[in-house]
């Protein structure tokens, strides 16, 4: 199985109180290049940052690297906009940060990069691919592409208590600069993306295109994020059976209305439990009192974990080993120069 | 183990009857982007071409592909100046191609790409990697670079008949237009690379001062142009042990001297044997017949599926059906277009 992770940033995730993918505002733009390290490397390499939210609640990568090191699937990392050097391998596909979605056309090269992406996932030789993000803000985007089309105008959160009025606000000032409707770019995916997206749901939308076109089988792996990218390949004519592979902590999520938007746009919803109740761990804690909840193809991994028959106490024990080594290192400032 | 391929291009490979990997002159400038996709992928995704030489004799890729699909190692590929676009991940350092080195001051970004290898390489987790190359025209800027530094000047060719008269030719009027003499750059491997080198041979060299700086085990994966890079830090005062694990087909030509450079640099030289000759396939054959010999990491390739008990049988059935497969898609010209 191979994971194709598209990581980016958008201008949105600034705004006050809309993400906790990052323990301050300049750490949240080291998010995704961080993510990417840690799944390639099982650490953050030259990243100046561990990536953990607000509260010290680490990144859902971890999750996906402690799969990884047992499973051993492929990782193709998708740069779509990062803000920040990172030390992995990435396909560049992006062209820098998405604006914030309140601003006149913050994602100018949309059709652009929808079309590479589709060319790119259209020349996978995959039987079957996963596809995941890590774009610190990236909810609030996916609401507004939601509800640009006209879909169930509803996503979760990085924080225990979804700021949903707060993401709603955004998206109608968004909608206005565009002289938007909701449901005005029904039909229309690359003008939602452009108008009210972020450049990594632009990238994911084309990746699920393609490949559904080239006829891979595709696994879309987060919450309503990757929803609102099935979305986006829905409206662009993808008929093909989708599924969303997502994390109990998004699908116990009642502000986010996960099972109803699966229903709505036909995609199969896989919920997997890591189990985290069972371990009184700060890191898991925190997954269990509703932090992160997904990303970074968290929920796509411990599908896998659980089709390849991985415990998931095998799975929650690499988690805190991998933790615990983070946050020592964090500790110690053992972060390197960037290139 | 993580294998690092660093790849890029010189403009000295157009130089005619100098480098045989490819089919030709626009073809040689394709091959390292596909053999990286070669390598990620296990065929050419978006690259045109596959990577053959004028002969069809298929890249060294596909061996080191072949273990990789059976040992699982990790790959980490570094941009050193790739010519044309790969749909492979990559650690991007380098600036583009490097000049001819009868040119003034071919890699006028030695030091920058010298010291962000050495940076990248001191980050890495791993307690070992291997590092390996995919150059054309690489043979002839290594011998270049060990003229500079007063090192034994014989390097290995992808041709059966090592065109080392030529190779010394351009060698000498590169010497030349930097007013260099044999051995002038000697403790000085920053202003060899420069002068005479290539930009692989760059990043290569840093990797190796940087990992071994970092107290990483450091296996070199290729022939004498890794032997070159070997040289590179070892005139930047690297004295940790170092291996050289190259092919059979290097090790018994005796035009490279390859067991002579390994002693003068202090390099346990490890050469593994496919047993290509317990086969009758016209790509393991032009194998034997003295083509290719050696590049993108097979000669480590190799030393690690030894080291895994790998049998060489299952290595070379799966190198057929690799060709096999990839001169299939070449007939029947199903390359996609380049994102």
């Amino acid at each position: 199985m191979r994971l194709v992770v598209v990581a980016g940033s958008t201008r949105t995730a600034a705004i006050d109180g809309i993400s906790a993918a990052g323990a301050d505002a300049d750490a949240l733009r080291h998010t995704p290049s961080a993510d990417l390290e840690i799944l390639d490397y099982g650490e953050p390499v030259q990243s100046p940052v561990v990536p953990v939210s607000p509260t010290g609640c680490p990144t859902p990568a971890v999750v996906t690297r402690a799969v990884r090191e047992h499973v051993g699937f492929d990782v193709t990392a998708i740069d779509a906009g990062l803000a920040r050097p990172t030390a992995a391998p990435t396909v560049d596909i992006g062209d820098g940060p998405g604006a914030d979605i309140r601003d006149v056309d913050p994602v100018p090269d949309a059709e652009r990069l929808f079309e590479r992406a589709r060319s790119f996932a259209a020349g996978l030789p995959d039987d079957e691919i996963a596809v995941a993000e890590s774009i610190p803000g990236g909810t609030t985007t996916a609401l507004g592409v939601l509800t640009a089309l006209g879909e169930r105008p509803a996503v979760s959160s990085s924080l225990p208590e979804n700021p949903l009025p707060r993401k709603r606000r955004v998206v109608d000032a968004a909608l206005a600069t565009s002289d938007l409707a909701p449901g005005g770019a029904a039909g229309e995916p690359v003008r939602a993306v452009r108008r009210v997206g972020d450049p990594v749901l632009a990238v994911v939308a084309g990746v699920v295109v393609g490949a559904s076109e080239a006829g891979t089988t595709v696994r879309l792996a987060g919450g309503t994020q990757l929803a609102a990218a099935a979305a986006l390949a829905r409206h662009a004519g993808v008929d093909e059976p989708l599924s969303l592979e997502t994390t109990s902590f998004v699908a116990d999520d009642d502000s986010a209305a996960v099972h109803g938007l699966a229903d709505d746009l036909g995609l199969t919803l896989r919920a997997t439990d890591p189990g985290f109740t069972a371990l009184d761990h700060p890191a898991t804690n925190a997954y269990v009192a509703g932090e992160a909840k997904e990303g970074v193809g968290m929920g796509g991994a411990l599908a896998m974990a659980a089709r390849d028959d991985l415990p998931m106490a095998t799975v929650r024990e690499t988690v805190v080993d991998l933790v615990d080594d983070l946050l020592a290192a964090r500790t110690a400032g053992e972060r390197r120069q960037v290139p």
